[in-house]
């Protein structure tokens, strides 16, 4: 007979799902009203400030979309992209590889520019494309790659997507709240991100936001947005300022009293302190890491402090070690993706889950399994080296 | 600044969402675990076989899709029908009128039979359709239509469209758990729900159920899906049979602890008991408010009984009552759409919000309220002809 169920308590730090805060379970379990009860709408109004906050723009169009990000990210596409047009796609990682699906069953064409795994995209290829392909509509690439754990400098890459004219999407699902982001200042045009990273709640809902240019181009559209459940004429509709909100889907109103108390926090903390939190924490994992003899993939130049991507030592079986810490001591990291699975871990530290107790748990658990099963490490010295990054770089 | 959102404890008696359980509730605020967690997994199971009792299939594709309902028929509509198909879509209320809109979002031609708003899908007009249109491939319409309250007839209508070789795809957002609904004894091909309604569960993920045939179709598509997020060839991956299960999106985990808690609840209580409650609150609920001198908007033969739709009294300003009923009583019910907006209103008794205290506040508060704006109404006999039901058809 089926019961009710009971999770395990875990400690979360694989790439997301991560840790979710109790004020934020708490939240969730709120009794439920309307969507369209007044005291709803007052909610939604202020979660938009809210988002605008983390996101760092003014721009209206600010919300969260009602399903996963990965329908943040269809959402961005099936609305600035039209049967037809060429899209310039930066990959160098999974998330540019389902752009690439994206902009293929828009019946647009997808120009594909590649980096290897592991690294940033580069500006000059994306420059070298726009110059080949003078009629591309709209430049796509992920901020935060969850693949590999590398950060691409969004900046200069929407600058060069704007003198050539082109619209810009951003994949933020693992950046948002973690690292510095600021859409208007970058001049980003559309961005998508999730909630289950930095943002310390659970999954479910994809913040996104749109500029005038973005707007203008959903307004000047030849064809019919082809997904009607993502069509920002009709969300704008029931999301918008006007005092009649047209009835377009019911909105998930208990997940939103979560994503609501985690803005909320994020908020209080402050985004620079949420960054300098990210990194400190990155910062003591790593010179514990780093002290038992492993190595990152990704350069510190471009590494993501929220997801530490590290070689397993070799000669280890690495998925029977995921297995025992999750089996052991219920924590989970992540497995690596395609050409790196396993030969990675990747560790995050996201949001709530960026703290130093599980900095410490995952060092130690990592250790003792890691000794147990005569991995090539060097022991005793993982925690110690942590407090002494905590020292030189404090919370 | 703002501030943690405390909502209002509201009576949910409107077309949806309903009131939601307090197990589910706190089912909702349970600790994270991960997507790909063995424990996540097996509740993931376990929520399949129960979705496949409440809508009475051994159909292996029966999974929640993670987003609402409207996600779920589009979900249907995307995977089914192909650019160029001519599609049957019965409209006799507002969502029939979605189901067209996504008819044409997929490239391909609808050809709409309408019924009056409040009269169920007339059989006749569908089968001259199909005599009509040889072509068609596939014939579209709403179980319980949440915008009217009417039932529609699901087994004769699949009988004429499989007459005709073509699938079937229902709407049963309202109707799963609060009427009898019976996937493979009907021979459905394709059916979609929320969770919001007789569920008694939040808003924001639709379940939805495909049987061989239905499969056998977007198998054997000649294009892709247009939309990636929702294409069940990638979905089946992660949420089939495989022991290693593809990952495609980040399941809304805490979402899905409560739709397994409010379907465990569904199978303890029993579908007929489900029905039957629902059906005896309807009942109670109709005897009150004909007992104040309310009509029904819907023929008894079709009523639904967790929509109750009757007009509001002659010179009352409805709106003004909702209103009253929400700020006074904490109590909502719902308005009318289209071309019954301001002359109808809509009641739930779905799921846990068909109960009798709901019954009495609803029947004792509109009672009130309208005595006290001098409407036309019997006073003083609505509760005792609630009761005399009550005797006659116990819960």
């Amino acid at each position: 007979m089926p019961q009710t169920f009971n999770p395990p308590i875990r400690t979360l730090m694989g790439p997301g799902p991560s840790d979710v805060h109790p004020r934020i379970l708490q939240a969730l379990s709120k009794p439920t009203i309307g969507h369209l009860d007044p005291e709803f709408v007052a909610m939604m109004d202020e979660t938009k400030s809210l988002l605008q906050y983390a996101f760092q723009t003014k721009n209206e169009l600010t919300i969260p979309v009602s399903a996963p990000g990965s329908a943040g990210m269809e959402t961005c596409f099936v609305n600035l992209v039209e049967a037809g047009d060429e899209v310039i796609v930066c990959k160098n990682g999974v998330f540019g590889m389902r752009m690439i699906e994206n902009v293929e069953r828009c019946g647009a064409t997808p120009i594909v520019i590649s980096d290897d795994w592991g690294k940033p995209v580069d500006p000059n290829k994306l420059q070298d494309a726009l110059k080949n392909h003078p009629n591309a509509t709209t430049v796509a690439f992920v901020h935060a790659e969850t693949s590999t754990g590398v950060e691409s400098d969004v900046k200069t890459l929407v600058d060069i997507a704007h003198q050539h004219d082109c619209n810009t999407i951003v994949d933020a699902v693992t950046s948002l709240g973690g690292i510095p982001l600021k859409v208007d200042e970058w001049g980003v045009d559309a961005i998508y991100s999730g909630t289950q990273k930095c943002l310390s709640c659970t999954p479910g809902l994809s913040p996104v936001s749109f500029n005038e240019r973005a707007i203008e181009t959903i307004k000047s559209r030849q064809s019919k947005v082809q997904s009607w459940f993502l069509d920002l004429n009709l969300v704008m509709g029931y999301w918008g300022e006007n005092t009649k909100r047209a009835y377009h889907h019911t909105a998930p109103i208990n997940a939103l009293y979560g994503l609501h108390e985690s803005l909320l926090m994020l908020h209080q903390e402050g985004l620079e302190n949420s960054w300098n939190r990210h990194n400190s924490h990155h910062q003591a994992l790593r010179a514990g890491l780093e002290a038992m003899g492993m190595s990152f993939l990704v350069d510190e130049s471009c590494r993501l402090p929220q997801l530490n991507v590290v070689f397993s030592p070799d000669g280890v079986d690495e998925a029977k070690v995921r297995s025992r810490l999750l089996t052991e001591y219920n924590l989970e990291i992540g497995a690596g993706l395609g050409e790196f699975a396993g030969k990675v871990w990747r560790i995050g530290l996201m949001g709530y889950a960026s703290r130093k107790e599980n900095v410490n748990l995952c060092l130690s658990a990592l250790e003792t399994v890691l000794a147990d099963m005569n991995a090539p490490i060097e022991k005793g010295v993982a925690l110690h080296a942590a407090q002494n990054s905590y020292n030189q770089i404090p919370i």
